[in-house]
């Protein structure tokens, strides 16, 4: 379960005493006061065996007494029992891909990936190879409208809850964004803010940076300024070419959207207005 | 307030009460439960002024809950109004020295350096440039028991709550260590396990690692072996010569230490067993 | 090209004088002087289409070059026209394997993955998704004098420039180490030389370490005591289990493994005694 | 000594070739070819008591063969038995002076530190600790100009090598960074291009990013914009506040500039365009 509200004195002893009161044993437990916002924030796994309610009787019970800490409570209680559904969205580059695929093969998520999406199809001998189906959507230039709504309508086919997009080199509207907001996760290759937008490791190289990083983050409709999940860097020197760049920054894209993915599977991400609190 | 115990359901429920009963405003708060050993552990900061208790009275009442969670439960409640106290041991390396007195000066840590003992007088010019008073106390070959018992007089007379060995070159003997239990805190230049003992930087050069490392670690009759409160390494290459190793090890050490020093006066470090609990 | 010998003034004139000579246009070069062993090692990379010579020419010319240096010059010369071949041997452990074969397929390594052989069938299906042949070959606990001599058999078969031990759970046997001397590399799931053998996160769970590690190696008769290739590392706190370790460290196996492989591909790995010079 | 030309064949072999001929053992020696902009680097240590001619013949005689090599040639020649000299620029933050002071005092850097100069009075106190003369240079909002006369006149009599910006916070007027081209070096306290300008752990934690950063460039008259000699970073989380970012950075910000300043001062950089190639 997660949850978050204004800060006040008593949060934790009434989800504690709540916890306590229906037998529950917390295998893992989290919190955060924002003093700048005023919100807190926590997130406590609990052992479904501990608790003699069924989820929906718990979810109703724990529903009053996030009411009772007050109006503007927000919070979630998920079964790890149900398994989530994913869809990638992909362009031609493969690395995150596999390591995605590969990942969910040894059950490295709390998840299945229900199909991969390309704007081109590069990609389908791969994703097949999993098991998994591909679908490719064109998106012309004089038709993207016509795509995203294809898109669109594909992707929420599968009611994911998570759609990552994984080296998908098409920018979503505005409506697709507030349509999937907090489900649609991007990897960027930077360190946001540095090199917003096209061709970032080009960027890099012409700035001299000594570090190349990524960025996984939610989509929204502000390019590249989503809520950050997470970050990473890799160090380079004056001897990288662009190329040499775009290799290595392979593994770093790689290892910080799989970080991403899954504590977003595992609601570890809590959004709150443009920032993330992440019980990793 | 700090805790630890046999783990069951209720502990968090219990202690969330109480603060809540206090009115106590909670600004850090960090669990952790170990499956391995069933202990449960916790750190809470409540702010002073949230509280109408004076700090006998809270502990006595804090004493009873903890009481009732269990026999074996151990726990600490610090008022961070009181001022701790350090003791530094140095030899004749200046630079975990200089980093510590500092980082003190410019208030870092919740305490005062009271004193630094050198089995050398080397550093006495640098610590008394703090300010800091510094005893200098001979280890000759033949008679350390009486140095050690000499030094052992000269801390206590502080009544230090961090002993920090900051690349003391002496190892104290089995009894001191029992003595300094928990407050004894060593900089150890390598990776531990990797490279116990004497000259780890060549020990590392002869083995062709391509990381060195350092280690703070609360001090024990085993050498080397205490429980570690945090470890870093650093990137070499086959260009680094030991003297390379040792000026770029000086960075790691001084890292190491400060952050290891500074969680330990924070209350941040609980130990059980051979290991310990960060909530850093 | 690459070179190591006893060090004296010069040698860089002798090599760059010759390759100045025949017209080459370097595009990489890389020197090494060590003070202890007394040895000069370097490698140059040469544009082929800068040098009018076929490579054996070359070869001859600059075997000259090297025997006019010294008697003890050792020296390479590898025409990267020319696609290396590798075998990889594995267990049930996929996370290395997917990694490499995702690598090789988008181009990575100068060199392509021949075969995969198991000692246990569990990788077989993955394997050849990707068009790679996959052989069984069991090691029953009566019988592994016999499987390693089949082993070889297969392995020797594909003449490989690498035999890559990808999570592979078998010991070599003295000879087949001596046998595949400088092609034999091994990934060891520590940052050696802490934890060597058998469950190393086990170990590090045990000794409350707060970084994991792992370490890519060339294979000799001495267990995880070759010259080590790289070496990473991951922070880790009192939170992981071994299971936490154990997920967490694939990812810093996958990377360290990839980039020795890689390295050694690209001739940028001189072993000399019991360590190595990584021109990355 | 270091060169750097437009890139052709034979270049090494025209300076290792002169090298060998007055029998300089070369202790080390590094190279990059940069294929954008068509530009060599090397820079190459000779041991001095290897060589029998003196600083002045060297030089005239390695112009000679800079020369030959082309008419756009830069090259430098240094005697490391010249001990160089660094000025501070410094305001109220203590953690880069200190750092600073010490590794001069315990002789990491090939240089003298002559002076120490503020626009607030506060370090006068620590500076004169370490034997270093403190100059306080008011900048009173309605007198800059002035101020900075005085500051140039002040600095200019030291005739520095570096000129060490350690958090001095006034931004320098345009002629200074000319006049001082390629000898200011100023530390950000971010990972640039990230948080140009004022606040950048405020801008930091606005954004929600997951690292802070800090970047050591030569201070040009773009502000933030020079060259970048070396930047590093330091993992955060949703629970860090400004403050603890700012206690947190002064390690990264101390560890970079340190860094860039040996570095510099041992001639291991050099620029060329907006860029550095550094020979670490």
């Amino acid at each position: 379960m997660t949850l978050g509200c204004p800060d006040r004195t008593g949060i934790v002893a009434a989800i504690s005493g709540f916890i306590a009161e229906i037998g529950g044993w917390i295998t893992e437990a989290a919190y955060h006061s924002d003093p700048q916002s005023g919100w807190f924030f926590t997130r406590q796994a609990v052992r479904a065996d501990s608790v003699d309610l069924d989820v929906d009787d718990l979810r109703r019970r724990f529903g009053e007494v996030a009411a009772q800490i007050g109006p503007d409570t927000e919070w979630t209680l998920t079964d790890t029992g149900v398994e989530k559904s994913v869809v990638l969205l992909v362009s031609r580059d493969s690395h995150c891909l596999i390591d995605l695929l590969g990942r969910a093969e040894r059950g490295e998520f709390p998840a299945t990936i229900r199909a991969v999406v390309g704007n081109h199809p590069d990609l389908e001998d791969l994703t097949t190879r999993f098991g998994v189906p591909f679908h490719h959507v064109p998106f012309p230039a004089d038709g993207k409208p016509a795509a995203f709504a294809a898109l669109q309508k594909l992707v929420d086919g599968y009611t994911p809850d998570a759609i990552v997009l994984a080296r998908f080199m098409q920018i979503l509207p505005a409506d697709l964004c507030q349509e999937w907001a907090g489900r649609a996760i991007n990897i960027h290759h930077s360190f946001l803010p540095s090199f917003v937008g096209a061709r970032p490791y080009h960027q890099a190289f012409d700035r001299g940076v000594k570090l190349i990083g990524a960025t996984c983050h939610y989509v929204t409709a502000d390019l590249d300024a989503g809520p950050i999940i997470e970050q990473d860097v890799s160090r380079i020197n004056h001897d990288y070419s662009t190329a040499d760049m775009v290799r290595q920054g392979r593994d770093i894209e790689t290892l910080v959207l799989s970080r991403g993915v899954r504590w977003h599977l595992e609601d570890r991400v809590l959004v709150h207005g443009r920032k993330t609190v992440v019980f990793a």
